[in-house]
């Protein structure tokens, strides 16, 4: 019989000899192995519970015996009993070798999680939190030896947590020694350590072992919406997920107006920035209560967000993005503390980070859409649209990032439209126009059934249908494209050109009628010609845009294309292409990601090396900016046609066949440079 | 003609051979000559004048020609006429090396100025401050390369100043973008490099070319003062020095009755907190006023206190500091933004550094004196007393160093003395008794007659003669004792026993009249026997301390004695010798440093690497806890006996004969410990 025996742990496959009696999460810890542990050791928190295998391990070469783990002491009875431990598992700090072992490490027993996203796109998330709660031992004051509490406490991070020179603010100083005094020398501590700190700092301290959770905030700060999605920090779950109105719309509908509202206005900017902080905190106490957690618990919160909000919420100016040169404040990203911004509802010492902004008018929510959707991995040529009152536009692959934004305006999200709404109960989303008969069905939000199928008047009675959102219009404009309702030059055509009473004459254009809801009580949905021309003037500029780095980037076509931004996910890619929204690709080739830019938020917030990867990935992106671009208004013009006057759409073509109508009476589409917004 | 020259330095004696059209600045700092400069070398701020030496250096070995240096260009011409410059000076960035030359750098011109203090020991005190003001030139924006204002700032202050990696608050970010446009991309910034900074950080920011002060203050908290110190960085002046009552004392004249405060009244130390912070403020205030200058342009703040003030200060409950083991919540240096304590009267990016404690009784104050009177360089073994209501006692040379706190009691300070006051015009500060007729003459603060000089009634009519301060009563007690007016045990004889009207009983003791100020409507001065027992009480404390750490020295004598503190600077080192406060030694080898914790507070001030350097000294220091050490009891009983009942003092009887004297009769003098206050 030897003193020492084989120790194989799963999945990992490490293995190693280990002398009998040792502990399997000393093991573990020699090998590498990633086995979480708060109280070090201590048979406490359970983070490091284990599964030995018994039997034959013919793939490992051993036979694991019954007793290949020391029995149950009395640390690991006292747990089971208390707090209950799931069968087959051990506390990895408390089993010891025996024999030769399996040991397989549970997904949740590891400090690198993989969270699998709920999004559209399965994609994982590898947990690495900036902040993380830790148990330690604290030598007691000497007399003899005097030192603070602090530095004893310091020490025994660096001895037990390998957390070196730790910091820690007057608030913990002053809430120190009491909290080991009750703890009888024993301290949970907030540990926090941004990827471009030197030194960890403590953000919080509890007596004894404490177990509460460590939350984030992932923040997606856009012109119109704020977003945020709680997070426990300790397994990336997503707590809830709230949005407000962003206050600041009372200054301007769109980024321009907010920053001529800062020109005109001394101390205009101040306001803004006390509007959106304070929205931030109402925000944050909502959401803490849909959580049912205490916003003291939010150690860390994460914001992107388009360059004008966020000098807006760092509280700078805006003015000089506004007008060229375009130049940001600071572009790089920032780590804050919560105070800075007056984030008065959460944590004291929480910390804030700001991911970088790639230029003047692209901002940090583009680095976080490129941080979610990784172009710079990819083999193939992607384009990547997060579709917003300003688009954002990335193109590339591993070799080279291009971007860029485009001001698309707000017509995708149902403003400056006739009939259009936000997305929200009532709401046209989806419409399909019969190619023969010119009649349309729809479907509205709330309801999965179409406006033929029976009992849609009934499902959507409650709701009413009272509008169009943005991927509704988006699909009607397609589809009266498509039934030959209106040209490629985007004119509705006559009653008499289209044979259909939908068209009806309004003024010198023509409108159709989507849906007359006056018997219920409801409003006539009518898509107008005014509408067609705001949808063409934001998809020419989205086009344009990304037309503009495909030119940089020495190519006329991608290999695929991702949709992104809130509403992205909603958009049809069949429907967009044909309005000519997107470059030509296989259909297959164009998927939605969800939004994005909240993901790359969520991303930064679970885990820190994916700060300095963005940072690093931002610094190599090449900025094209659009607004100084000869070449973006001839693209501007040509993609005004549906889908586009000169680009051939051959995937599309070998699908939908456009019918080759022209309504055109003289009255000259609108082709005129949209202000940026 | 060799087309390179011999330029060499004075006073350092720095040489070399430079390419003829070479700066002089240029050459300087390639020889790491310390040449300041503001401007970066562009003739603005005249800090690295310079002044050429023309003739023979025999020393040097050169002759140096009229026409050594280049001629005046524009730029040093336009300098001269507008901002005028001394005979002889030239600014070193551009005068040019044409020939070999010797240049003396005038000592406004280094960085690392010498400054003389103006204290009764005048030592040296060499600048290095943590902050200081630099000129820059940014790069414009690019919309092509688009990088954020702060950034282009920062990677121009790393190859400009090289200062890598700088940060900024938000406050400074906000002003970043209109003082670039103002200064046309020329900035100045006021620059911070704490010595334990990864990172420099930009304190303030002005368009162009600045030259305003940069202020810093240098704060010792005592327990019943708070004195300051207002400096200017940039070349060490003392602009103004104030004071102010600690307004704690309401809650208490003492630290431990402070203490009590916090203990008893839930949120007292909290109050106290606040109560110190507020005063702190209004000196502010008062100094910058005092000075005439903008109290935002004090961008640093060097705390030196006792462990009680510190915490308190810090806003960290004192209760701890009240029991064994006395344990500091932190004992390190602390560096901190201002607006952590609150400091809202100086510019809101300033910074704090507060010395370490050496131990729960030994406090950032005794630290201050280490650093301005350097124990742990001493050849020779020196004893320092920092004389307060607390006395912090120092003891070592450069092998080691030890320290203590003693509880001396306010005493000293002219409290609990039935005359005592505080050291103001009108009380007696020096005293003299004449052995043989036993009739005293004395001094008041306020005029430099003795009493039965003639004019004295006029020369103190205005202040009247209203008391006897901390130095009056310690010369009272040393003087009665060698008129034989007190003996060896402190009893104060009758007027039988030594021949005096002035002794008069007074119950069952007696007291000594020193002045009758009735006729002039003042005070009857007397010291009594409950003063002799109060100045007892408070130098056996004294004698004690230093006795226990000559004990843990193992040494029996020491080579010089320094008086430290407030009032140090006043103390008669015979009459603190006849009194047994200090150890028996040469009276030439007593001196005193005046209020070294001030002093030590200043030079942390000015120089950042003293810094790092008491902090390493603190290190090292032993402390030895007087209130666990039996010892200490047993030299506190002894050392009630003046000057010593068992201790030989062989220095002091070779100049004074101690008349040999009792008047024992019966009452016993107070041996009990004194409270630590």
């Amino acid at each position: 019989m030897t003193d020492d025996a084989l120790v194989i742990f799963t999945p990992s496959g490490k293995r190693g000899r280990f002398a009998l009696g040792t502990p399997v999460l000393t093991a573990a810890r020699q090998l590498g192995v990633d086995l979480d542990s708060v109280c070090g050791g201590r048979g406490i928190c359970s983070k490091c519970q284990v599964q030995p295998g018994i039997g034959e391990f013919p793939k490992h070469g051993v036979t694991v015996a019954a007793n290949a783990l020391s029995g149950w002491n009395a640390v690991e009875e006292r747990y089971k009993s208390i707090r209950g431990l799931a069968e087959g598992r051990r506390l990895g700090c408390q089993a010891r070798v025996m024999g030769d072992v399996v040991i397989d490490v549970p997904p949740e027993s590891q400090v690198h999680k993989q969270v699998i996203r709920k999004s559209a796109s399965e994609r994982v998330m590898v947990m690495d939190p900036a902040t993380r709660a830790v148990y330690v031992a604290v030598a007691e004051p000497d007399m003899h030896e005097p030192t603070g509490d602090f530095e004893r406490l310091a020490q025994a991070l660096a001895d037990q947590w390998q957390a070196d020179d730790v910091t820690a603010n007057l608030g913990i100083l002053r809430r120190l020694q009491p909290a080991l005094r009750k703890g009888e020398w024993n301290v949970t501590v907030a540990l926090h350590k941004g990827h471009n700190d030197t030194h960890p700092r403590i953000l919080d301290i509890w007596p004894g072992y404490h177990e509460g959770p460590i939350l984030g905030l992932a923040i997606d700060l856009g012109s119109t919406t704020i977003a945020a999605h709680l997070c426990d920090l300790r397994d990336g779950r997503v707590l809830a997920s709230s949005g407000v109105m962003n206050p600041q719309i009372r200054f301007g509908e769109d980024l321009m107006s907010r920053v001529s509202y800062a020109m005109m206005n001394p101390g205009g900017d101040v306001e803004m920035t006390r509007a959106v902080r304070d929205s931030l905190n109402t925000l944050i106490g909502a959401i803490a209560t849909e959580a049912a957690v205490d916003p003291a618990a939010i150690y860390e919160v994460v914001f992107v967000c388009n360059p004008v909000m966020h000098h807006l919420l760092l509280g700078i100016d805006p003015v000089e993005l506004g007008q060229a040169p375009f130049a940001l404040a600071t572009s790089g990203s920032l780590s804050l503390d919560a105070r800075d911004l007056d984030l008065t509802a959460i944590n004291r010492a929480a910390r804030v980070y700001v991911l970088p902004c790639i230029a003047g008018h692209v901002g940090a929510d583009a680095a976080a859409v490129a941080l979610a959707e990784e172009p710079n991995t990819s083999k193939d040529m992607v384009l990547i649209v997060d579709v917003g009152t300003n688009a954002e536009i990335l193109l590339g692959n591993e070799s080279r990032v291009l971007a860029c934004s485009s001001p698309t305006g707000p017509a995708f999200e149902g403003a400056q439209i006739s009939s259009g709404q936000r997305a929200a109960p009532g709401a046209i989303e989806r419409v399909e126009i019969d190619p023969v008969t010119k009649e349309p069905r729809f479907r509205v939000i709330g309801s999965d059934l179409w406006s033929d199928d029976p009992g849609f008047a009934e499902a959507t009675a409650r709701s009413g249908i009272t509008g169009i959102c943005g991927s509704g219009i988006i699909e009607a404009v397609a589809e009266m494209r498509m039934a030959g309702l209106v040209d490629a030059k985007g004119l509705i055509g006559s009653a008499e050109q289209t044979g259909t009473l939908r068209n009806m004459p309004e003024g010198r254009t023509h409108s159709y009628l989507l849906h007359d809801g006056t018997a219920q009580g409801g409003p006539v949905i009518m898509v107008t010609q005014g509408d067609i021309r705001a949808i063409q003037l934001a998809k020419s500029a989205l086009y344009a845009g990304a037309r503009l780095l495909m030119d940089e980037m020495g190519i006329d076509n991608v290999d695929r294309v991702v949709l992104a931004g809130a509403f992205g996910a909603h958009i049809s890619p069949k429907h967009a292409m044909v309005l000519g929204m997107i470059p030509d690709a296989p259909l297959s080739a164009v998927t939605s990601a969800g939004n994005a830019a909240g993901t790359g938020a969520r991303i930064a917030l679970c885990n820190v090396a994916a700060r300095a990867r963005i940072e690093a990935v931002v610094h190599r992106i090449h900025k094209v900016e659009t607004a100084i671009e000869p070449r973006f208004q001839e693209h501007f013009v040509n993609a005004n046609a549906i889908p586009h006057a000169t680009d051939p759409f051959p995937q599309l073509a070998a699908i939908v066949t456009l019918p080759d109508v022209s309504y055109n009476t003289g009255g000259g589409g609108g082709t005129g440079r949209r202000r940026r917004s």
